[in-house]
């Protein structure tokens, strides 16, 4: 059995799910997310989310980590930076923990799991639904990305530790 | 006496500026960068930063840690979610020592030292120097960028501290 954490960083609202489970069977799974208010300055913030994650990760001792990628600033102008602050402590905390940690783009998670790049955010949400044989819908979005990152993790397992293990992903 | 860290985030290199002084009188300063490699995984060389600058800042124990603010998505179209990585650690490294954290724009770094928003990069280095009253080019430019931040929380280190308390800067 392999478990794997996967995240949707969010300054607001960062995402996080676990599924456990070996190649394409997923077993269990769990979700949730870390919130933190806009009217706490920003370095509070982060490390409130840093600080609960590692928790987290601390408690589940998942195998791998699974961060979404920001991959097109374009489509972020404004929140972009503040993005990939939340992403930098995110990945930090994966390293403190001593885990393997891998970037994938969101639209490579939704290849994968839709067989199409540029499914909607609510078609990946019926998708994870449907794999982990739920009914009731995923909410909020920060959750259901978090847990599409970590299925990706479960079904991509061994490449994915082979591309980080010789160093050919970013992370 | 007032201790001002100032930095220059960069994956590569980022700079780390101490001035020490009262109001508009630098009595000393020094400076330096950390560098990383490309070869390690992003999580890792985030956290070569973390842990080195956590270090230097319980060390140095500055009244105050001015992080230059990456303003300009346009301006950095790949590289700005890195920035925006390593400037999350950075703010993190500040508030895990218990320190006032601001990020103050480039743009308005310049417009204070310089009296010009727009100046170059060079501009910018030779004013640093002349408040400084140092004969050599500070090297490299991260290291000259960071001096800038540590001089401006010295200039306008009463002004930040009373923003920071209030809560109107974002940090």
């Amino acid at each position: 059995m392999i478990k794997i954490a996967g995240i949707d960083p969010g300054l607001a609202a960062t995402g996080i799910g676990i599924a456990r489970g070996t190649g394409l069977k997923v077993e269990s799974y769990s979700f949730g997310t870390i919130s933190t208010k806009a009217a706490n300055p920003l370095p509070s913030r982060l490390d409130i989310i840093f600080t609960r994650l590692l928790d987290i990760l601390q408690d589940e001792k998942p195998d791998l980590l699974v961060v979404e990628d920001v991959f097109s600033l374009a489509k972020y102008p404004k929140s972009g930076i503040n993005l990939g602050k939340v992403t930098g402590i995110i990945l930090l905390a994966g390293h403190k923990t001593g885990l393997p940690v891998a970037e994938v783009p969101v639209r490579e998670a939704k290849k994968i799991l839709t067989g199409n790049g540029r499914a909607t955010k609510k078609q990946l949400e019926k998708t994870v639904r449907h794999i982990l044989n739920q009914k009731d819908p995923i909410k909020p979005d920060h959750a259901s990305d978090a847990l599409a990152m970590a299925i990706i993790g479960l079904f991509r397992f061994d490449s994915i530790i082979k591309e980080y293990s010789s160093g050919r992903k970013k992370c």
